[in-house]
């Protein structure tokens, strides 16, 4: 599925746009019968806006297909996510707030224990905590390969990310994890003679780094995986012609945004509120917002029914200070659904509301909620759709044809 | 469209999904603004899974298109039908119990009446009964062509089906049916030279055939069609994982479930309790349960929509045997809709209900019916959707990307 004929259609406009996605905001009764999370939640703001508006459901990759978080938000994009392979090396990378440009190449790296002969003993190194792994890559750090630039650091235990900036770089490389303990690392092999270079180079640091934490009581070696470079998505500036500005507090949302050229609004505290409050000091400078919301999916995976209402009416009660901005177009939604009940991600469809005060078709449903939502105006629809809806209905699409 | 996506989302899981279709289930109303057969059937045990469970209506093929029951049941199993092409000759074949592998060709074959110089004066034998047809087809039986193994079976009146099986088989051949009364039955022909071998040994058997048959006074020519091997269809267990069983009374169905490696349940009778007996024998050895229920298509073919309705009550009363197996997801909805109105085929929705207990999202539908269907919670779907749907209702996928 491609987006090519919304290009030739884009037209000059002021309107603003505001997608605000809930993380996993779908979810499912926890007891037969009964309201889903979002039904549940006292939320009078939400429901006008689903009186006034038009709802829909969204499909987030396709039928029965439970994403992870970014390819859903790669489809909320408007971008195909079973085209567009972000990559792992490149996710884990963005995911902390590292820039991967085209060019870049960006590997997953795990700390593992060697024996006195090399050879993997604990592909995880014991699974050490993250304040343990952060020292040992402050060791990575000075690691300098001559000819360019490399950055490392920690994800999560013993999980790190290096990205690798210079020229003719390509990230046709094997993973240097042998998949099994017993072995030594691997080097890094080029698959392909164009990612020869990239290969030797990442061979190099690997030299230099070993050394630097070869006296670590378990986290004496390392590995890296999932060579990766930017996808090559075009920009929300080259697709949509939108400046658009990516409000999260968690680095893998800005990340996601950033490879599809978003720009990062920096801001402190948050809560729904410090957000909408970073929305507002913003709101001259762009002309498509993405603000995205966490805690939703946390408390999803935590399995905390009552938690996840409660955080949606938290987040109704701030969505005062959104609206005062005038927005023309404001969609709210998730990502994908992650039930209480099952405390993980999910394939359910997602609730989807749309408000243009000049322009949405309001249907008959009068909440906000995974059944009103199924009856809605739009639908059961992709969430590759919320572009082109949120184009049009902010008048920024010419018509197609004569 | 392609679900190449799905095969490296499978997970090991113990499962178990009944896919239970009643033909041609979709109706319409008999007199404007009244119910339809399924409305009009009382099936507390639907009503309540469709309360508890998703509703939504499939689409078989493309909007406006009337599915046979091959392309229908295609859909259904996750092929696309327009993709696939099952081939007239093999369809015939597996709708009579023949195997029909790759490599095998299979065609359909006509009596057909030849007047004293071979020229055809009637292409359906005066569409001889099947009783009749039945003892031609039994001379044809001992006629084998060396170097390859051939089956012959009757279909229905002056309809048979024969299956040739050997090495370096290929079916581009065309028709030896010259389509018209006053000409002679063709030679096989191949159409390209991949085609040659098992033209030459068509033709060695119909030599040998046609002397078997000169004397009869009506059936004493014969003319084959379709030729066509198995369509390579990936199975069930390589595509979605699944240990998949057929509960089937008709040969036909029993024969599209195998081109996609279903094995075929044996069981004595015919009711809806007979097929749910089979079920529960079967129970352990299998994932995946297609069960196919006749006699919706046949009343709504005969335009009896009084019948239809009281053979769905009659599948209601029967389906507690099936309930008590507690599967884990249990989908019902028909290949295509038959309406008596029609007394035929037709393109309308299928009604679709998917039933979960740990996993399926409510909508607001209390019965299983036509409208309650078109507002369900999973919308308007594709018949290609239901395995995916099931699968993850099944908790046997993984998320896709991370």
């Amino acid at each position: 599925m491609s987006m090519d004929y919304i290009k030739p259609l884009l037209r000059q406009s002021d309107s603003k746009i505001v997608l605000m996605v809930m993380d996993g905001l779908g979810g499912l009764p926890i007891e037969s019968g009964g309201p889903t999370e979002l039904e549940a939640a006292r939320k009078p703001n939400m429901d006008r806006l689903a009186e006034e508006g038009t709802l829909g459901q969204l499909i987030p990759i396709r039928p029965g297909i439970t994403p992870g978080s970014g390819p859903a938000h790669l489809a909320l994009f408007g971008y195909d996510p079973l085209r567009y392979d972000i990559g792992r090396g490149t996710l884990e990378a963005v995911g902390v707030g590292m820039k991967v440009n085209k060019g870049d190449v960006a590997a997953r790296g795990n700390f593992c224990t060697l024996d006195q002969d090399g050879v993997i003993v604990d592909r995880r190194a014991g699974r050490i905590p993250s304040d343990e792994a952060v020292k040992v890559v402050e060791k990575l750090k000075p690691v300098t390969v001559p000819g360019v630039e490399t950055e490392v650091r920690h994800v999560k235990e013993y999980r790190f990310a290096v990205v690798m900036r210079g020229e003719g770089l390509e990230p046709d490389i094997d993973d240097t994890d042998p998949q099994l303990a017993g072995y030594k690392p691997l080097a890094a092999k080029a698959r392909t003679s164009q990612g020869n270079r990239a290969a030797e180079l990442f061979n190099q640091w690997i030299a230099l780094a070993s050394p630097m934490i070869a006296n670590e009581p378990k986290a004496n070696g390392l590995t890296l995986r999932g060579f990766a470079t930017h996808p090559g998505l075009a920009s929300y500036a080259e697709m949509y012609g939108l400046r658009a500005a990516c409000i999260a507090v968690y680095p893998m949302y800005r990340g996601v945004s950033q490879l599809v050229g978003m720009e990062i609004v920096d801001f402190a505290g948050e809560t729904p509120e410090d957000e909408f409050n970073a929305l507002a000091r913003a709101w001259n400078d762009f002309d498509f917002f993405f603000i995205h919301i966490k805690k939703t999916d946390s408390k999803g995976e935590d399995g905390d029914f009552g938690g996840k209402s409660a955080f949606i009416e938290t987040v109704d009660a701030a969505l005062p200070k959104l609206l005062e901005l005038n927005p023309d177009v404001l969609m709210i939604t998730g990502d994908h659904s992650t039930p209480a009940r099952l405390r993980t991600h999910s394939w359910h469809p997602i609730p989807f509301l749309l408000w243009a005060p000049e322009t949405a078709r309001p249907d008959d449903q009068v909440s906000f909620g995974e059944r009103s939502c199924a009856r809605g105006g739009f639908g059961t629809c992709s969430s590759m759709d919320t572009m082109p809806l949120a184009l049009a209905h902010a008048l920024r699409l010419n018509k197609y044809g004569a």
